[in-house]
């Protein structure tokens, strides 16, 4: 019977799981809605009974060996999510407790980026990797830092939050309530905000501003950018600055093997990775130089973060399977 | 007969070195110049003959089991020193595969932070943590990683430059040939160019006025600031200030137990220490807000770099002996 690991992404809206075998074969998907339970006791048993119904209705029959999840400020050491913004239940959720209950398996859990990265070292672009950074580019900006063949937690459990460093004192105010964070630049809404500025520094003829903020998203700038929009193509060059100097420094600290960008904006492709890799090469210590590569993942047009979360899964208890 | 370790620090100018027992007891020392040497071969082959002496005079009888080197550009991998600015030979320099030929013992080197955090962890503020940093603050401002458990090398080995973190784009020329350095702002020489700049800034009453910046010094600087002087004390502020935000963001990336400040300019204490600990504790990401505590070295009084070059061997061939 083929052993395989369930993996889950918890979003705010919709759970994705799957089936994942350890070549990294999705043997069976599913999904649910994350939203519309009040109690997570009430989500974590509708979840487990989703998960093992999949195993089930599997065929050819599977053994499930244990379970990995992603989700937002998933806590490693301890299995739970606390105080994750985007989900309807505050505090601190035991969520690998509960999911081993209903499953009878063991559960194992980190957040959305540490997950990527497993996907990544596992069935992705640092295949053979031992020291890399998946970079996260969506709404926020995550990064997953392995050190030595191991996610970096941290004495915290925390650690791997890139999209926090400050890169301008007193710069933009951050969802976190600080100034000046990474992901207030680079991240989704972080272009569309350069966007703005830009337009607000200068009158320049741009498609763009016939875009209320509050519609404009990523797409509209990337789309602007490929149709030679100015405005647009600077926004991506200033977020590619930003995101090149923030890299060249992380350099300095990890000397990762390689840099793997993930997510929304990053299949903005070469309109992102130049800018960023330009001033990445140029900024990096010289005898960094040429050591660390940028990388897009490949794991975006598969179900990455279900993949993601079954790769923590075989990574933790692989062996002991 | 008792097992040592031989911990050597090589410096441009002098040679450090002594036999440190498992416990951190220094049970023997001796020194003996650099910059004398005009081949590295003849270099080597003398501090082994030392090393050896020592070892034959130690009294009661020590038995050699290997021997840790800390130095500047020192490559834990390839155990060599490879262009390091301040030693009279140039080149790749093979430090640890000739030390071992002459001595009969395995050796291992790295760079001197790295030295020095094995140091702290072995016998000195970080005893019993897996995760921190140690910060060396001196001419330069040097770093070494400890995630769990292990020195972080990186995948090119050279791994913890934070004192080459950009914090200030287009900022102050650094030795490195690149702006903006940390180690430009956060080091005894980047102590005495802010209290040049702060000089030329506005004209204000200052005992260090009197003192050409050819012969200024951080102690300069320190006693001017003990001694109530506003503009040394100013620029101790500023530069905890520009050293707390970088290490808050070493915080969101690395998530230590402890930051320990190392070396000449740590030795001006609260001055340096309070304005860092309050930038650190402000600017910290509230999820690690108080996780990280900041600590002074517990070595500094004791032979440091020839505790931690000592410790580098007992970690890596402890086990074996």
């Amino acid at each position: 019977m083929t052993e395989v690991m369930a993996g889950i992404d918890i979003g705010g809206t919709n759970t994705v799981f799957g089936l994942v075998d350890r070549e990294g074969n999705i043997l069976a998907e599913g999904h649910m809605s994350t939203a519309v339970y009040d109690e997570v006791e009430d989500y974590l048993e509708a979840l487990a009974a989703h998960v093992l119904a999949l195993v089930a209705s599997a065929d050819p029959p599977v053994a499930l060996q244990g379970v990995g999840v992603g989700g937002p400020n998933g806590h490693y050491f301890s299995g739970t999510i606390e105080d994750a913004p985007n989900l309807p239940w505050k505090g601190t959720l035991e969520v690998a407790d509960l999911l081993s209950e209903h499953t009878g398996v063991p559960v194992v859990l980190t957040n959305d980026a540490n997950a990527a990265a497993m996907g990544e070292m596992l069935y992705g672009a640092a295949e053979g990797m031992k020291d890399f950074v998946v970079v996260t580019l969506g709404t926020g900006l995550g990064s997953g830092y392995v050190v030595d063949g191991k996610v970096m937690y941290g004495w915290s459990g925390f650690a791997g939050e890139l999209g926090h460093v400050i890169v301008k004192e007193n710069g933009r105010l951050c969802g976190c309530g600080r100034r000046g964070c990474l992901e207030t630049y680079v991240s989704a809404p972080g272009l569309v905000r350069t966007v703005m500025e830009m337009l607000g520094d200068a009158p320049r003829g741009s498609s763009l501003r016939g875009i209320p903020m509050s519609e404009m998203t990523a797409r509209n700038v990337t789309e602007a950018a490929q149709a030679g929009d100015a405005v647009a193509r600077d926004a991506f060059s200033s977020t590619g600055h930003i995101l090149g100097l923030a890299l060249a420094n992380t350099i300095a600290i990890t000397s990762p093997q390689a840099i793997i960008l993930f997510g929304g904006l990053a299949q903005a492709g070469r309109l992102i990775l130049e800018p960023t890799l330009k001033t990445m090469e140029t900024m990096t210590l010289s005898n960094l130089k040429g050591s660390t590569r940028l990388l897009l993942s490949a794991l975006m047009q598969r179900n990455a973060a279900v993949l993601g979360a079954a790769a923590l899964a075989w990574d933790d208890m692989g062996k002991k399977a």
